[in-house]
C-alpha cells in the first residue's frame, strides 16, 4: 500500500533526526486516517525530496516523526513552469490550481487586469494551499503549488523577464505556438493567461513592448473559456518540454 | 453584437425556405431572451453550416424562421477527433464534455470496463446533450458534440479501427507521444482514457492486439485524474494536429 504523504513546508528535515509535530497533525493523523505508533509515513517539505518517517512518539497529543531516509521524488518535472492566471471565479481558480498541480507546474500567480471581473483573491490563501496540498498528496509530488499574492498586471514584466520564455494566450494572438519551443534551452517558463474578460490591446502592446522572449499565440479558432486556455496550454507546454513522456 | 445561436439537429435547412419550429423554441426565443419579430438569429442543424435566419412569423405559439444564408461555421476543426472515455462520475463527464467541446472534438463515446466504478451512464443522454448544447453555443461551434450510447469495452476494436489512429493513456504506456503523430496524414483520430480505476494489464493487451495503428502512451510521471488525461490528451492532440493555432 502506498505510504501517506504529508506536507509541512518549511520545516528542515534531515535523516536520523526527530521532528516533534505541531499539533494540527496529532488530530488528522491518529484519529482521522488512524495511524499507530511506528507507522510510515512520507513527508515533504517542498524541497523537491520525499522523507520517509517513522512514527516515532505519540504523547501529550503531540506525534514525534523519525526521518529515516530521504530520496528525490522523481515525479517533479525538471522544467519549472509558473502559471500567471488573470483572476477569475473561486470556482474556476480552483479548478485550475488542482489540475496545475497535476500537470507539474509550480508557482501559480494571480493577477488583476483591465477587464478582471473579480478584483482580488476572495478565497483566502490557506483555503487554496489546502487545495494544492491534496492535488500534490492525490498525484503524488513532493512539491505543492505555490500561490504568490494577487499583483497588478502592470507589475508582470519585471518578473517575466526573469524567465527564458513567456507565452501569453490571446485570442487575435498570431504566432504559432510551436515557435515558441523551438529553442529548447529552456529552463523556466511563464505560461499567461486572461480573465473572462480577456486582455485589452493595450495591455498586449505594452506586455511586447516590456517582456523579451514573449510569444503572443491564439489557441484556435474557437473561443476557449479562462479555465479552459489555462489547463490547455498547460498540458501542452508540459508535452513541447518532454515532461509528459 | 454577436447573434443568438441555436441547434435544431436533423432539420434540413435550405436557403430562401421557411419552418415553423416546435413549440419549446417559441418560448425561449420570445418569452426568455425576448427575441421580437424580424430579429436574425444563426441556427445550426449539425451540418457545419451556420444558417442566418429571420424571425419570420410569430403565431399561435409557434416561430416561423426564414434562411437568409447559409455559409460555412469556420470553429469546426478539419480532423475528426473522437473521445472514447471510460464511464466516470457525472460532474466529472460532464466537465469533460464541455472542455472537449470548446477544444473541437466531434464525438464522446463513453464505455465500461473491468475497473470502472460507474457501470452506466447515469445522466439521461437529454441533459448532456443540453451540456453540449450549451458548450457549443458558447465556443461559437455549429456543431455538438455527438454523445454515443455507452458500450462495453470489448465492443472498442472494431470501431477503432475505423480510425487513421488512435491514442490510448495508459500509466504504463511507454510510446512516447510525439511518435503517433510522425504520420501526418490522420484525418480521424481516436483518444481513448480509462475510468477513476484505470486499465487492467489485460484490457490493454486484448486493445493492443486487436487495434490497428494503436499508440500506448504514458503521460508523464505524476498520476493524472481521468478527467485531466481526458482534458490534457484532447488539448495536445488537437494542439499537433493544428488545430489550436
Amino acid at each position: 500500500m502506498e505510504l501517506k504523504r504529508f506536507f509541512i513546508n518549511g520545516l528542515d528535515l534531515k535523516e536520523g533526526n526527530s521532528y516533534k509535530l505541531e499539533k494540527e497533525y496529532y488530530n488528522y493523523m491518529i484519529n482521522v486516517i488512524r495511524l499507530k505508533l511506528k507507522d510510515e509515513v512520507i513527508v515533504c517539505n517542498n524541497s523537491g525530496l520525499d522523507f520517509l518517517c517513522k512514527l516515532e512518539l505519540l504523547e501529550k497529543n503531540e506525534v514525534t516523526i523519525k526521518v529515516i531516509k530521504a530520496t528525490k521524488n522523481l515525479k517533479e518535472a525538471e522544467i519549472k513552469v509558473t502559471l500567471f492566471q488573470a483572476l477569475v471565479k473561486n470556482d474556476k481558480l480552483e479548478l485550475i490550481l488542482q489540475k496545475i498541480t497535476e500537470l507539474g507546474l509550480v508557482v501559480l500567480q494571480p493577477f488583476s487586469s483591465k477587464f478582471t471581473v473579480v478584483k482580488k483573491l476572495t478565497k483566502k490563501l490557506d483555503r487554496l494551499d489546502k487545495i494544492a496540498e491534496n492535488a500534490s498528496r492525490q498525484c503524488g509530488r513532493a512539491k505543492m503549488v505555490k500561490i504568490e499574492s494577487s499583483l497588478d498586471i502592470k507589475q508582470l514584466p519585471e518578473l517575466l523577464n526573469s524567465y527564458d520564455c513567456s507565452i501569453l494566450a490571446y485570442e487575435k494572438g498570431g504566432i504559432n505556438l510551436k515557435k515558441a519551443f523551438e529553442n529548447k534551452s529552456s529552463n523556466n517558463l511563464a505560461i499567461i493567461i486572461g480573465s473572462e474578460g480577456g486582455f485589452s490591446q493595450e495591455e498586449i502592446d505594452e506586455l511586447k513592448q516590456k517582456v523579451k522572449n514573449l510569444y503572443v499565440v491564439g489557441l484556435g479558432n474557437r473561443i476557449l473559456r479562462a479555465e479552459t486556455a489555462s489547463i490547455a496550454l498547460s498540458a501542452i507546454c508540459m508535452h513541447e518540454l518532454g515532461e509528459l513522456n
